[in-house]
């Protein structure tokens, strides 16, 4: 497969929708991860997370949306000079658990050129972890900076 | 030091404030991060990162955003039964540079009981990131599920 084409602020417009790859939710790397950065027992333990709110042991929030990340560097949402996102609101409406398989879509809901910076814009993407079930585990609603086509000499 | 006693949601109101550590951003560590989670050159390479628009190698936000609830879980938002985050806020308003001193500390904006789960309700916490230089490189504005104090049988 041939990397995709790096888009510019002018190539994107609302509605606009890109498949992202699929990810398997591995027991020992969801754990591993829980491991250094949110180490819960909920996150850790079958034991302990069968008595808690999640009903079983449930991935890491930050987990899902490291993996999410991942799937839009790798090609998810291939923006020219890269992904910078500036901020945005983050939801996990559903837990993962091992063994899901997660796949990526995002969606371009605005597109807005910057007043005081002519080679740049901000995109407002929505992007949406699905499980193999179609539950939503997780929608980042982010502004992405993006550079306009450059303007040959 | 002992641990800090575990809160419940009576124990919570607007304006308190709760101490974070601080921890040490570590070039090797948050070059791990992002050559597995966000392999973008400004956060891998140092050549490559200084003609981005960072002008220098930057941490990943999402391992700004680990490195956040790992201090959390270590005492930093001491709630009783854990730490569940329902969606938020998030933002990254400068970048992060190896060998950054960052400082975590969270505030309660609000206490929400739930009017349905008598058991329970919802703390809006704003959690900060800040700097060697008080700049805040993370802001992230959280629902947490907060339980109530169980009443004695």
């Amino acid at each position: 497969m041939s990397a995709p084409t790096p888009l510019f602020l002018e190539d994107l417009h609302p509605g606009q929708k890109f498949p992202g790859g699929q990810v398997l939710l591995d027991l020992h790397r969801m754990k591993a991860f829980a491991a250094e950065f949110d180490p819960q027992p909920f996150h850790l333990d079958e034991t302990a997370a069968q008595t808690s709110i999640f009903r079983g042991l449930a991935g890491s929030g930050w987990y899902t949306a490291a993996l999410a990340m991942r799937q839009l560097v790798d090609g998810g949402l291939p923006f020219a000079h890269g992904l910078i996102g500036l901020g945005g609101e983050i939801a996990w409406p559903h837990p993962t658990r091992p063994g899901d398989t997660l796949t990526l879509e995002s969606e371009i809901l605005e597109v807005i050129p910057s007043r005081s910076k002519p080679q740049q814009g901000i995109a407002l993407v929505r992007c949406t972890m699905t499980n193999q079930d179609g539950k939503s585990v997780y929608i980042f609603t982010v502004k992405i900076l993006v550079h306009r086509r450059p303007v040959p000499n």
